[in-house]
């Protein structure tokens, strides 16, 4: 079994607020990655340039952050990436619904 | 029957964006209009004096200027005064679980 680097610094799961989640959502940008992290895989992470946002990389970067301290997604440093996913469970525990209603959006 | 004054502009319900929406609540003033009046009261308009929040009347309109122009509210003019309700059926039908996601936070 191969050991996933530790997290970036994120809310606990009690701590993620519902009006910071809807902040980092009211974005369209940052609603896409949402979606697609959820819809096209939320099996494993993924870096950046998977999403191939014709964006310059600090605007990215900038989004994936906002997402991470909202408690969205989850971030690893691998070497010189980072690779996000949707904390799915957490906000299902928390917030039942709201990850279907950006799927469904 | 006695006829209520038409709503002030505000988006169809099929104009009604997520991304929109998720921006209007992710304030907490604005969500805890929301919050109250769909807890307190959804049956009648209410006008910003009931909610008895001790912020100058210019930023009070602005929010529930936010609201109702992301379509989560709907305001009618009486007289001087403007009052607002939660369109309920309008989002339970586009976004369901949204309110209950609200009421519950």
């Amino acid at each position: 079994m191969s050991s996933l680097p530790e997290p970036l610094p994120e809310p606990a799961v009690d701590e993620i607020q519902l009006e910071q989640v809807f902040a980092a959502l009211s974005d369209p940008l940052r609603m896409e990655i949402v979606r697609r992290l959820l819809l096209e895989s939320d099996a494993f992470d993924h870096t950046c340039g998977w999403f191939g946002f014709d964006r310059p990389k600090s605007t990215l970067t900038h989004h994936f952050k906002v997402l991470r301290e909202a408690g969205v997604t989850r971030q690893r440093q691998y070497g010189l990436e980072r690779r996000s996913q949707v904390r799915v469970d957490d906000l299902d525990r928390r917030f039942p619904g709201l990850l279907e209603l950006v799927k469904a959006s």
